[in-house]
């Protein structure tokens, strides 16, 4: 069946209440009843939860095949509980599980030969790249991958879509009982806010941890009265890794330039006022609009009521130079916001709270303005994040069709040209985020506004910012870098797009021209 | 069916699952699928949830005929939410309501002629005293009041014994979104622990408040994705009578000598170390134990690591003076404990994880101590909190089930007569704690243990604690008062009394001799 962004989803991924992608306001009031985990009742005082090993824990829990595990990422390249976890469950024997991941990346690699030997059939993850990205994108996995967005991972937990057998969280401090936090510990991650569904909607809620402190350990991310078990081990990750790539702001000419239209685009979009909201990705010209837009705030004494999202250091900055009232957290993506997430003011927020769009609103539905990069984007404004111009899996949705749907003013900020590849074109290699919700387009060659939005063409009619429409746009991508050809792909579907909303918005094929060699267990 | 505290319950209350009292750990590994509630998706970014009236919101909320509301009481005696929305409610003629209540008190009076004309005819609630208790002690509500204890109520929310359709909530701020609070504005009540599983599992939340302010209003008690409606009135509380009966620590020697040996006991149970934790209620001999304890914590240089439950002055003091690390709080008894509130290191916790059986470990099942009164003990120790001499309802269980299960020593201080009726007896006018939860009785009279707990009695064997079987506390008792008549009732059954797990621990009828006039509705 076509669906509304004109992508052809298969039927056979159309059952069981799975719908084609029809509009990104399509589920707007739509009722259901929240998912709920089987439980045992704790009444006897038992005393604390500790399990000696991970080995234990898996008996304990009574994981078995065919069951669904849970991971998050907030310790992101730094992170040693997903491979420690697989590789106590590879040496268990236990197979066909479905891993349920806030994000996946390079910490995260023992997962590929557990993909080849059917470890895992099953995975969902926002982040699809390095070698996972290969792997799935090879066709090993059963099952096609889902990708989530975060705000559709939060939803698909809450809605049942998703049923969590065993949830393992790695919380940087925890007490005996389960209290668990992403603060203070040797791996200091800020918050947890996307294990938040995971422990309340899991049948059984497994802490992991490298420090255990007094009780009660708060304030708690993670309630005790949701965990069942808690495990020390040495270390839980590299926190020189944690943040790595710590950000840097650009002094890349383009970059700047874009980062300044950015900031004027806002600036004239009549959402610019008093308390106004944000958010902006970690990319290279998204960060330098913070300098910008300081400038206009500056100027006009106007003071940002808050800044939400993956939280780095140019937000930080802004917020503790009062140019920001709040920070709203759900992901630290650098030691400065690691830092910045024990100090007042800075509010960790669930991924339910900061994107699900099924909840009773979440935060996107408040933003003015968010920022955003694109690998590709079309001329009607649909943006993939997700896969490469190459047919490879290499990117994350994140929080992207999240913050766009919800935003006042959503803008793409993205290079007219990437490794020699137009980003603008007829058509994007999948779609992750509908161009319904984009508002913008930033290049370095000029800006297209949404022809939907007539009253941001209005607002920007007389600035000097470079106004184009998507088809100039791309005519210039295609006169510098040529029109791309299309990419060949086999049959087989190997990944998901799934809107926030749970409907699929786009298959991703494997791609014909792909070399995969298999992955030896001991490498890992 | 004679239960296990010898107590006989109609079958005609026992079914649909529900089973007669069973012993205190008679549901300990129970499994169960938590309850969820009946949602509509927010998707649209659709801005504020700000209602103009009560009326507007019931109308909105689709209140009708049968369903069930709910309410917290950290409000007090200075309420003014319930009578609000049954007001309104009244007026739109709704019958047939079952109020789901935290507690109810002097505050909620509105509701005694809801009852009476059939616009009330179910009530659950801690609290049952004054005029509520005497309307239903009468047999004018439809069907038997069902008392829970505060872990009662959450477990019943959250097991799906309970269906919350609208849950009314006030709170001291809310931004408009409804992330709200008890903190701020001219109501504040420091926490909102008991509302917080209703906004979680009722279908439709609606807050109610007197201040709005920029959202995020954070920390919030109860999240915004969680809430439908935003209300705000004049004004949701007498703040004057919210701490009403400011608790001041009593000078009555009799009571003094009581609380020291309540104190004694905990020296001498084995169980006073450093890093003990307590709770105490707000009785006089149990406030004034904190003095006893302070002079034994500093002679032996002990700290407490935390003291939790309905706060009071004298525990915010050992909080200031450093003798207790953490205050773990659910509600606020007095202005001094909603001051603590707002400072670092006082934290407020969920009736859910304060005191529900059927979560994996609520703060209860990790009490070194808890000090309790009683109205009446038993022989076999059970003890009643909620039931007059006379058979008329005049109390609430409150966290007493909850805590005597959990804490390693639980103590119930009580006079042994009082206004001429023997407290301790040969069996008490109803049970709300089974005997097999409480370990110690201390009266002026001397100190019994519990001879389950010979460890106990072991402790106290060369200390001056002045010990006494329970049978010779109750022999003299009835020397002194004499052997109290028995009450007579009716056949009518006017409440279940229910325990903690959901079994019925007792049931209470109609007393014989009850002068109850009808409360004409212009009275309120």
């Amino acid at each position: 069946m076509i669906n509304q962004v004109g992508r052809d989803i298969p039927d056979v991924y159309l059952k069981d209440g799975v719908e084609p992608f029809q509009g990104i306001y399509y589920r707007d009031d739509y009722e259901y009843t929240k998912a709920a985990p089987t439980v045992h009742a704790y009444v006897k005082p038992n005393g604390d939860k500790l399990v000696d090993s991970i080995h234990d824990v898996l008996i304990k829990s009574g994981l078995k095949d065919g069951m669904t595990i849970s991971f998050h990422h907030h310790l992101r390249d730094g992170d040693f509980v997903v491979n420690l976890v697989m590789k106590e469950i590879h040496k268990l024997g236990i197979k066909n599980l479905t891993v349920c991941a806030s994000s996946l990346g390079r910490a995260h690699n023992y997962l590929v030969p557990c993909i080849e030997d059917g470890t895992v059939t099953g995975i969902s993850t926002s982040g699809i790249r390095d070698e996972i990205g290969e792997v799935i994108s090879a066709g090993k996995l059963k099952h096609p991958a889902i990708i989530r967005s975060h705000g559709g991972r939060a939803r698909a937990i809450e809605d049942g879509s998703v049923k969590i057998d065993v949830a393992f969280i790695g919380a940087s401090t925890s007490d005996a009982y389960g209290n668990a936090s992403g603060k203070g510990g040797q791996s200091d991650t800020g918050v947890l806010s996307y294990a938040d569904g995971d422990a309340k909607y899991a049948d059984k809620v497994v802490i992991i941890t490298d420090k255990i402190v007094a009780a009660p350990n708060f304030p708690a991310s993670i309630k005790g009265v949701d965990v069942d078990y808690v495990v020390k081990v040495d270390s839980i990750g590299d926190a020189s890794k944690i943040a790595s790539g710590a950000l840097r702001l650009t002094k890349d000419t383009r970059e700047l330039n874009m980062a300044k239209e950015v900031a004027k685009c806002m600036y004239h979009s009549g959402y610019f006022k008093n308390g106004f909201t944000f958010q902006t990705g970690a990319g290279g010209s998204s960060l330098a609009t913070t300098s910008f837009l300081k400038a206009y705030m500056a100027k006009d004494n106007i003071k940002c009521g808050w800044a939400m999202g993956g939280i780095t250091e140019p937000i930080v900055n802004l917020f503790n130079e009062g140019f920001v009232n709040k920070v709203l957290d759900d992901q630290a993506f650098d030691l400065a916001a690691v830092a910045s997430a024990h100090t007042k003011g800075h509010f960790e927020i669930s991924a339910s709270q900061y994107a699900n769009p099924f909840n009773k609103g979440a935060f996107v539905n408040q933003l003015n303005f968010v920022i955003l990069g694109a690998l590709e984007v079309d001329t009607a404004f649909n943006v993939n994040v997700v896969q490469g111009s190459n047919g490879v899996l290499r990117g994350a949705p994140g929080g992207h069709p999240d913050t766009a749907a919800g935003a006042d003013v959503s803008i793409i900020v993205a290079p007219l040209i990437r490794s020699r590849m137009p980003t603008v074109r007829d058509r994007v290699t999948s779609v992750t985020t509908p161009g319904e919700s984009i508002d913008i387009v930033v290049t370095d060659y000029g800006v297209a506004v949404n022809p939907k939005r007539q009253d941001l063409l209005k607002a920007f009619a007389d600035t000097d910012i470079p106004l184009k429409t998507i088809e100039e746009l791309r005519d210039l991508a295609y006169q510098y870098a040529g029109k791309p050809e299309p990419v060949e792909f086999d049959d087989q579907v190997v990944a998901l797009v799934e809107y926030r909303d749970g409907t699929i918005i786009d298959v991703i094929r494997k791609p014909k021209r792909l070399n995969y060699s298999q992955k030896a267990l001991d490498k890992f």
